[in-house]
């Protein structure tokens, strides 16, 4: 064995013990996630103390076993180190970012947000059961105080809103996203303000009743029909559909029925089930690095979003599935042609609750909470003056009035569980999947009438190998360059939208614009 | 404050701080449980290998949690403490048994086993559904020589297998347990052949068809009948029904249904609701300490036992229970008095397999358990010859040929998990049962009309006062001679089994003696 060789062999068993260490961290996060899931879908209400005390102590576990100096050791050796391969220095690189960022936690810090969390959740949840800010106002000024201290500790550039941003969404900006939603306000607001002014659609036959079983079947099949694994997988009922993941092997999803409506569960299966197919195409050998992980929660967004409103609220999907709908709910549907229900099902209306928001209208919804957002990381706006705030931020982007803070500041769960930085994700995830989406359309000649007859694999594949298997191994900027040609770019959803929205309400293209 | 109130200030902060890092270790030891029960539950087949890993990884960070130097210092030093109470001191004593025989095994040991019996497990259930030993031959055969390591590993007096039954149940001893079952050999195995010379019971209606959601909701109403709380605690279905606990405020419990066989969920439901009533009356306070846990699966199988048999096959809960039986299944029992009922459900018969048999051949299974796992930790018999020397010993005791290794040898998981040692917990804990039991009867005047009418608290009041709260606060034995007054005793179950069998089967009391 020559010098060189010997290198090699001694650097390629570090490389094992760092994947060694790795997979030893992701067992215990995706074990917190079990915790979670376990407590979200069937635990009995006297075990939540408990529960909330084993997810501290394993949070804790799998943070120390993190930022141990002797993962920190091994990955400032490997970082040198030129004989790894592209796919292996890129994991060392990512992780030593990881690993640099989490090291700026304190332990303190870090236990006293998650204390401070679990309680203002917990008065949240009781604060807007009684409709009553005043009884949360106190906690949310807590959680905001820490968020402010985090932005400290994790140091930012031009605005502290940043340090959140790149929590959820590495590289996102204030400066990027105040363009973004400069265009969301200028080109989509006035779209939707326009859509407004032609007439009603009738969508009443959604809000019969839908047996419960019957519902839960046909969602089933549209998960099948996606080829979500269920070998590898499942659904559950839970309050708030989710979905997460234990490894790639074992992803699941849940939703929620309610019988006079049966919107709620459809697209929460279809949303769930594009969240679920990432999971599900993720690297298996890759299992605890980076490149065995999502990119963003923007880029996980855009493959619900993809399927739930690119290819679940198309007219081609329910040529496919309508009429097996049909028969299921004759009662209801025997009267009601394709072309109603799909004018029904992509009813654009303001409304005052974020996750019953149509697909356009939903953009407002975060427009406003990112500016909120970024008020409050600046210290431009106090906790207690937030419900009004909200109230004139819906007035002017949604023209509607809220009537009480239980339809209004109240209804998200982010905030009192420190999830600042997270709502932007949803808008960039649609944007994305509008620019993926098109991309597909081109590079799937066919998709359009394999979608009418429900032939989903195509389009799963080139998601696939454009964008699953890859992991972390690009950013999201760089992926979407790679498989787009271009950054990411709001006028393909404005195109999308234009095209789908001037159709169904029958405006001119030169109405609409 | 003066010295000594200085001192037990201090020792009272190390009391507190050893209470801490238990609550830690628990933590993780119930995060652990969570993960077999959602396996055996509703885990999707793909993720089997990713949960063997993270099994595996939290078992070993549990062990290294517990076998820390900071703990064992602690210990050492509230060992010494006088100031403590007596629960306090108990639980130092306990805790540093439990310390001192952990710290014996080495972290890759346990890693290694857990490894080896993940896989093992998995083979075994191929091999049994093949009925092929040959497949699972060098799997177990692994397993056997780790637990040989293990007995060498922890240390023993006389016999190796004595360091596999302290596992379970503290104290155990070969040189006991060969008396014991000599009596089992002698008397109960003579007795059963008497009752076998008597005429057959008419049990077919138990095969009739049962629906399966009607039996379902009885079996929940038994466990409400029994009082398990389900606010903390549900029940779901499994393969094999079992209990499992993350804490006393969330206790779960599995049954399985086989609509072809009333009795599986039924006595099931029982069994695991016994078990789980003593995990949901420990202590909460005491969680993670030696006083709030179970004392040794001998003594969780005497609750589990006694509700099953005691009580759930006794005459008076079918008085209590039978007619709302009769009126669900009015098309298969319409015609069949409660005596007719009492008898099908206590048939004595020898069978093959243990989980089927009745309380009395059952332990004729475990008998022939015992001297095979005896003779294996000895190395007295190999692996390779187990199929001939099983069916051997079905010959001698049961009288019954084998007809295949899946019915035989192959027919429980225990060994293919690694638990060896285990199976006399399910005689010893039958035989505790039966004499805890009469004491209860004595000390609880009205029992037997409470039964009758379905008033079980009263018996359940009884069992948390004088078995569920002490948790480890005595040994079985201890435990045992403070509320019967003697060590354990089969003269009880004895007394038990003649009474009630010689009734059933209308044996002369000298015939059956």
């Amino acid at each position: 064995m020559n010098q060189y060789q010997q290198k090699v062999k001694i650097m390629s068993n570090k490389f094992e013990q760092y994947k060694g260490l790795m997979k030893r961290v992701a067992d215990v996060h995706h074990t917190i996630a079990l915790l979670h899931w376990d407590q979200e879908t069937i635990m009995p209400s006297k075990g939540a103390a408990f529960r909330a005390q084993q997810i501290g102590t394993l949070a804790g576990i799998s943070h120390e076993m993190f930022v141990d100096e002797k993962l920190g050791g091994l990955l400032n050796e490997l970082n040198n180190d030129s004989s790894l391969n592209e796919r292996e220095a890129k994991n060392i690189q990512e992780t030593l970012k990881d690993y640099e960022k989490k090291k700026k936690y304190p332990t303190e810090f870090v236990e006293k947000l998650s204390v401070t969390v679990a309680e203002s959740t917990h008065v949240w949840e009781k604060a807007r059961e009684a409709d009553d800010f005043s009884m949360f106002e106190l906690h949310l000024q807590k959680v905001i105080e820490l968020k402010r201290q985090e932005c400290d500790i994790l140091g930012y550039e031009e605005h502290p809103y940043n340090a959140m941003l790149d929590n959820f969404e590495p590289g996102a900006k204030v400066a990027d996203l105040d363009v973004l939603f400069t265009d969301v306000r200028k080109q989509l607001v006035d779209f939707v303000k326009k859509i407004g002014q032609k007439a009603q659609v009738e969508d009443s036959f959604l809000k019969k009743h839908y047996d419960h079983q019957k519902q839960w079947d046909f969602g089933i099949d549209l998960l099948k029909q996606m080829h979500y694994d269920f070998d590898a997988g499942l659904q559950e009922l839970s309050a708030h559909p989710f979905t997460t993941n234990f490894n790639p092997c074992d992803v699941r999803v849940t939703t929620r029925i309610n019988e006079n409506d049966f919107t709620s569960m459809t697209w929460s299966c279809i949303h769930e089930g594009g969240h679920a197919l990432y999971e599900q195409g993720l690297s298996t050998d890759d299992y605890g690095l980076p490149t065995g992980d999502a990119i963003s929660l923007g880029v996980h967004e855009s493959q619900s979003r993809l399927w739930e409103n690119h290819v679940g609220r198309g007219y081609g999907y329910w040529v496919a599935n309508y009429p097996h709908l049909q028969g299921l709910f004759d009662e209801n549907l025997s009267n009601v042609s394709l072309d109603e229900f799909y004018k029904a099902i992509n009813l654009v209306k303001p409304s005052l609750i974020r996750v019953e928001a149509d697909e356009l209208t939903y953009h407002s919804h975060i427009l406003i909470r990112y500016e909120i957002e970024k008020a409050l990381m600046a210290g431009d706006v106090e906790v207690k003056d937030l419900p009004e705030y909200w109230n004139s931020k819906y007035k002017e982007y949604l023209d509607v009035d809220v009537p009480s803070n239980k339809e209004g500041v109240l209804q998200d769960i982010h905030w009192s569980s420190g999830l600042i930085g997270y709502f932007p994700t949803y808008s960039i995830g649609s944007f994305y999947s509008a620019q993926y989406f098109a991309k597909a359309k081109e590079e799937i000649p066919d998709l359009t009438s394999q979608i009418e007859s429900g032939e989903l694999k195509p389009l799963l594949d080139w998601l696939r190998d454009k964008i699953h298997q890859h992991g972390r191994m690009y950013s999201a900027e760089e992926l979407c360059v790679k498989v787009t040609g271009e950054k990411l770019n709001f006028q393909h959803f404005m195109d999308y939208a234009e095209k789908k929205y001037s159709e169904i309400y029958d405006l001119k293209m030169e109405e609409a614009l």
